[in-house]
């Protein structure tokens, strides 16, 4: 056993993390049932315990914390003996209690000994590594989306079969673009994430596509020093391009070896004679595209994101802990692994702020979470992340037991950095955390904007992501789900509730298949084609 | 000449209106220069007058209002001579002068001798009559975006060639429906805007088409006294339908002969498994669809939508007035018609209170203003709709001479209604407006919710717009784009700045062509098969 993670012990009491006062029942426990031993000794309930819910394996005094994922999620309100149920009635949590810690606590992650993985990836010429090799077209604005689909539709699997090395050509469409005021955050915040698409080392060649009267211009898009144009060939939607760059004082730092191509449909003459000159850049990109190979290269260069998305009382015991082995290994490694969803540790932020390497990175998510308060605010809403009466009934008590569900996905790992939303993260990075919505489209677009080459998605209810260019691992918390929509599901991680996988079995499948993917193998999202309808850019702000 | 719309008197100066006091230059013009009668007389320019701008009519005193689309657009800072140049030099607004008359002005229009025009459509089971039979599926997330996309996809022209009643299956995905706040303002709205779609007359039946854990629920899309099912097949996501609708107290008024189907993606087992079940619902939708037929009704039963995009400084003096004579004729005979985009009257909404029917009206309307302001500044923005320096370069002096020109789309008609974003408009209501904002398809989709059945939209730069199921005819306002773009546009009203045709000609052109086009015409966006990509609900508050 390694790292703290408990193996397979019991299907009846799951022991998240070494040391933990209490374990989670598994089937409906009746009073005076034996459950299996911790720490040696035999263990009797007390209480009944409903499934899902927190049983004691050791007796804890009133007043002491009690742990569950090696972590602190309340402190007993009585004396709590062995076997009892815990729930609300005997766990306390005091909001006035949270302190901010700025860093504090540090996890050594040990590297496993023997060679070190590689993947096959696509070495780029910023030094960045794609894990897929995709032409993009991306979209200015909502209005050239239709022209933008029907270009794409020209290049149908079967018309890519002379390209083997190419993955596919996607449409990114999005709903704005315009009626949008560009200097405002909200308009920094698209422009940030379509830039990070045309800048994604898994686009080797990216044709952006505008209407011509839009705010969101193409030139802002794909410019980087030296041109857009590809060879030789006017970039049609770029007479403009470098005033409108400096205007806005950004340009892309798109890689040398990225094709670009720029058109708008009000320069081109409509419609069809878009998707005419559309489908001609495209075919002239692909032979150049054709030539781009995979090597092996070092894992250290993975960017992954960490994800989940139709949660269930499993999430936080089977897949989220398992992906954490896997997100942990991975920055043993030095390589970086990206959490996000902010609203679900919204109230529990101390879990990762005592996590920080450094205070200003702390700090970055305190800031974070001002700001939240404040869009909630502005929104008329407010961010509630407590446990629901249904969470409560499902057996969470407090809002840091719920929060570490979450967080489990992060492992246990130092905090490196925090990103804003679609900013561009460095790889080598170690662990790190973005700033999105829990929404699943939007969060992962963030994420991918951001330069992850790869994602693993946790799932309850069944989720069916995709999110192309980046492959998405989807992760069941649970079997009966698994069974149900196995054609969906990569890995089923409700084996661990089920006692025939352990945690740590588990999230090094996951890491495996990580690399896997990594190297080309197809998730089942992409074997489904999902992945171009989730393309989903946060918009903060007012639409005019 | 008929209802106070001029002929074509010039190409050289443009008389919007009988008794204006100013005309616009339709070319450069020197001082000197002869320029055809106005009142008989003949008029010498005194200043030189650029392109698009002002030209002094007649003598104005200081002080004394200066009437532009029959309506004071400003007063004279100075005693103004015929032939002179009229601009910021001469003519004022002051903010303060501004009143919100609620109600006061009445325009009667008159209908024409004659027999009363028809049109072929659909009527349905509410009474209400389409302008197409379209089976639609509609998600309630975009979680289900993807296998909406691939249902329809087996349903191209090539397989609905059988059933030629049929104007096809169109997928209406979206980007919400989970990471909002059910019960705010944006999650009623969202609701609001499916449920509309739902409802529309131009969808014959309707696949609804969730994930299962969503925050919108599929049973709240299309729910209606009597239950969803359809052709005795369980509606598969509905078991707590009656639950789920009486919770959000909600029950879509959805005509007794649309045929309804429900399916949740992880209660049918995952994405294959649910194409496979929404292709068998489609076809058996289809043969139904299918007997639905045209009959001849009255124009009356016409729900217009009035917009634009990618205005230019001929909007104002072309295609909108053009339209704005359409749009008064159709009021004239009974339909209704209905201007939008909020913003674009902002600072000049006593353009539309004054015309109000009822105070009440005009009360509503000053609310939705009210409202923009306060969206508008938790956006961390302000709205403004003053002439930009670019607006004054083309000739546009005052705030209420530019709302003019975007409200003209509206013609003359007295204000029956004011409706918030996606409500059912009533047919037969005469000229109403909706609150939208001025972002294309956002606007749109908002109008098509409340149940519009044909749209005409004005373009200048060059719009591609298109939004099913209902179709949008395009006019362009200048001949010079509609040239370059002339696959994309339906109508020329340049012709009328060119000289040759007048504004009542090409509003006459735009009215036949709704009938045309209700009757079953294709417009050149239906051609191309624009319209599904530009599904847009407009997003209100937080993404969580
Ligand atoms: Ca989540
Ligand atoms: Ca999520
Ligand atoms: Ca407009
Ligand atoms: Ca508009
Ligand atoms: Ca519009």
């Amino acid at each position: 056993m390694s790292a703290g993670v408990t193996t397979g012990r019991a299907a009846e009491v799951l022991v998240l993390r070494d040391g933990d006062d209490v374990g989670v029942a598994t089937r409906d426990i009746a009073p005076g049932d034996t459950l299996p031993g911790v720490d040696a000794a035999p263990l009797v309930a007390v209480d009944a315990v409903p499934r899902g819910h927190k049983v004691a394996l050791r007796d804890v005094p009133r007043g002491a914390g009690v742990h569950k994922y090696g972590q602190v999620i309340g402190v007993a309100t009585t004396d709590i003996t062995a076997g009892s149920h815990v729930h609300a009635h005997n766990l306390g949590y005091e909001e006035g209690r949270r302190e901010h810690e700025l860093g504090g606590t540090h996890t050594e992650l040990a590297v496993p000994d023997g060679p070190r993985p590689t993947f096959r990836g696509y070495r780029r010429a910023d030094g960045r590594v794609g894990t897929r090799n995709f032409i993009a077209i991306l979209t200015s604005v909502n209005c050239s989306a239709s022209t933008a689909k029907m270009i794409a539709a020209q290049f149908p699997s079967s018309v890519l079969a002379g390209f083997e090395n190419v993955d596919g050509v996607i449409p990114l469409t999005h709903q704005s673009g315009c009626g949008l005021v560009p200097d405002s955050e909200g308009g920094a915040m698209l422009l940030r994430t379509l830039r990070g698409y045309a800048a994604h080392p898994n686009i080797s060649a990216v044709l952006v596509l505008g209407l011509g009267c839009e705010m969101v211009l193409t030139s802002q898009l794909a410019t980087r020093d030296g041109g857009g144009a590809f060879l030789g060939m006017p970039s049609v939607g770029a007479p403009g391009a470098p005033d409108a760059a400096e205007r806005m004082g950004v340009l892309a730092d798109i890689a040398a070896d990225t094709l670009v191509q720029s058109l708008t449909i009000q320069e081109t003459g409509g419609v069809r004679a878009t998707v005419r000159a559309g489908v001609e850049a495209v075919r002239a990109m692909l032979p150049v595209v054709n030539q781009r190979t995979r090597e092996d290269v070092d894992v250290s260069e993975l960017v992954l994101a960490l994800n989940c998305g139709g949660s269930d009382g499993y999430s936080g015991i089977t897949a989220n802990p398992a992906l954490g082995w896997a997100s942990d290994r991975l920055v043993a490694y030095g390589g970086t692994s990206a959490l996000a969803e902010t609203p679900e540790v919204f109230g529990a932020e101390h879990l990762l702020t005592r996590r920080a390497q450094r205070p200003e990175v702390a700090q970055k998510l305190l800031d974070r979470l001002e700001w939240w308060k404040a869009y909630a605010a502005a929104g008329n809403g407010s961010l509630d992340n407590n446990p629901s009466p249904g969470n409560k009934a499902g057996g969470l008590t407090t809002i840091l037991e719920k929060s570490l569900g979450a967080v489990a996905k992060g492992g246990q790992a130092d905090l490196a950095q925090v990103y804003e939303y679609a900013e561009p993260m460095a790889p080598h990075e170690g662990f790190v955390f973005m700033d999105t919505p829990g929404y699943d489209p939007v969060s992962v677009t963030g994420l991918v904007a951001g330069g992850a080459t790869v994602v693993v998605f946790t799932t309850g209810r069944g989720s069916v992501f995709g999110c192309r260019p980046a492959p998405s691992i989807k992760v069941a918390t649970n079997t009966e789900m698994y069974t149900r929509m196995a054609e969906d599901m990569d890995v089923n991680a409700g084996r661990i509730v089920d006692g025939t996988a352990t945690l740590e079995q588990v999230g090094q499948e996951i890491f495996d298949l990580i690399l896997a993917v990594a190297s080309g193998e197809q998730t089942v999202s992409e074997e489904l084609g999902i992945g171009v309808e989730e393309f989903i850019p946060w918009h903060v702000g007012t639409v005019t």
